[in-house]
């Protein structure tokens, strides 16, 4: 399939677009620094250098999926960035079929057993006033998706403890939080790239968001 | 003050318009179709002739308030467009202490005395499916704003009955619907531009919402 990856020289974005290539998609990475792009993903990269606030719909007609894996530094006050962008691309893909739009959503959104979002624990954490701004974006950015019945959306979220690390086996589940057996809620970006280009081969959650854990 | 309002040709928009042009502030019409403006508006009136969503910062930069009069034909279910121009214009506008924005909101979102939004009877109205998108959308942007802590953003939504009319004095309020002494919930288009104006030149409202009725 036509994939586009926005973000793709972040954490998730690398994975996910290797992860493409190796399973023979027409992988492009929609990047703003092709040098760092091209160091990242290989001086072959096939690339669509542009800021994301500025694509048009005619820059995403061509492909069958988009996979929005943007991100901002934490503590700097720009995760707001976060419901910007998806807002952005959400009012380009209104009332199309494709491409799909796969959004990369944080874990503070998954429920906790009481069926309440990580969220309201984390941001009482000691000093959560310097990055809590990211989560709780995040957080919101999926409600906004639940608003956008027009358009074909899937959300992912990973673990509570999200890490850079090569792929295992995974265990899938909605909108509540996965621990292993050792209580445990671990994801790797690698594990996260799998799962994702599962869904888009075999989409399962259509405007609904997933979470994955690795298996033990 | 110099005073753009986008959505100048509507029903709002045509009355806030004269109303700031009558108090000799500097008034720009942001609209699409200049020969409809022009019509509505006066031979003479000043136009920034753009669609909304293509406005830039730079656009915007000169003026001290945007007035955001957007409105769309209801029942065409294109009520969606509430959120994404907000969600625009909030892009635009982080982390700038100029212009100030004022959306005009719905009614929808205003709480009845059991602290409930009025969205939540009026979508059991029958045949609600074919028009609810609108006062939903509408009701949903008020949420969007109340995350925008980096935006000189106010809201003023209209009582329950918004109608064309002239400018009556008027009574204000916050979060709660108004009723007058029969019962009645209404503010003519007058009434909600000469409240807006006032606000303009005396802000009271910050990051918050207001609300107006036709007073007796």
């Amino acid at each position: 399939m036509k994939i586009g990856i926005i973000g793709a020289t972040g954490m998730s974005g690398q994975k996910i677009y290797h992860e493409a290539q190796a399973r023979r998609h027409e992988v492009t990475a929609i990047v703003r620094n092709r040098e760092k792009a091209q160091q990242l993903l290989g001086a072959d990269a096939h690339l669509l250098v542009k800021d994301a606030f500025n694509l048009t719909f005619s820059d995403l007609a061509d492909f069958d999926v988009i996979v929005e894996a943007f991100s901002v530094p934490i503590g700097k006050h720009l995760g707001y960035l976060h419901l910007d962008i998806a807002a952005h691309l959400v009012h380009l893909l209104r009332n199309q079929a494709t491409p799909r739009i796969i959004f990369i959503l944080g874990a503070a959104s998954l429920l906790n057993d009481q069926n309440t979002p990580f969220l309201e624990s984390i941001k009482k954490a000691p000093g959560a006033e310097a990055w809590i701004d990211t989560p709780a974006t995040q957080a919101y950015e999926l409600e906004l998706l639940r608003t956008a019945t027009n358009v074909n959306w899937t959300g992912i979220s990973p673990s509570l403890n999200y890490v850079d690390g090569p792929k295992t086996e995974y265990v899938r589940g909605e909108n509540h939080a996965l621990f292993n057996n050792a209580g445990k809620s671990e994801v790797n970006s690698g594990t996260l790239a799998t799962a994702l280009l599962d869904e888009i081969e075999q989409p399962q959650a259509k405007q609904t968001r997933f979470t994955v854990r690795n298996a033990d």
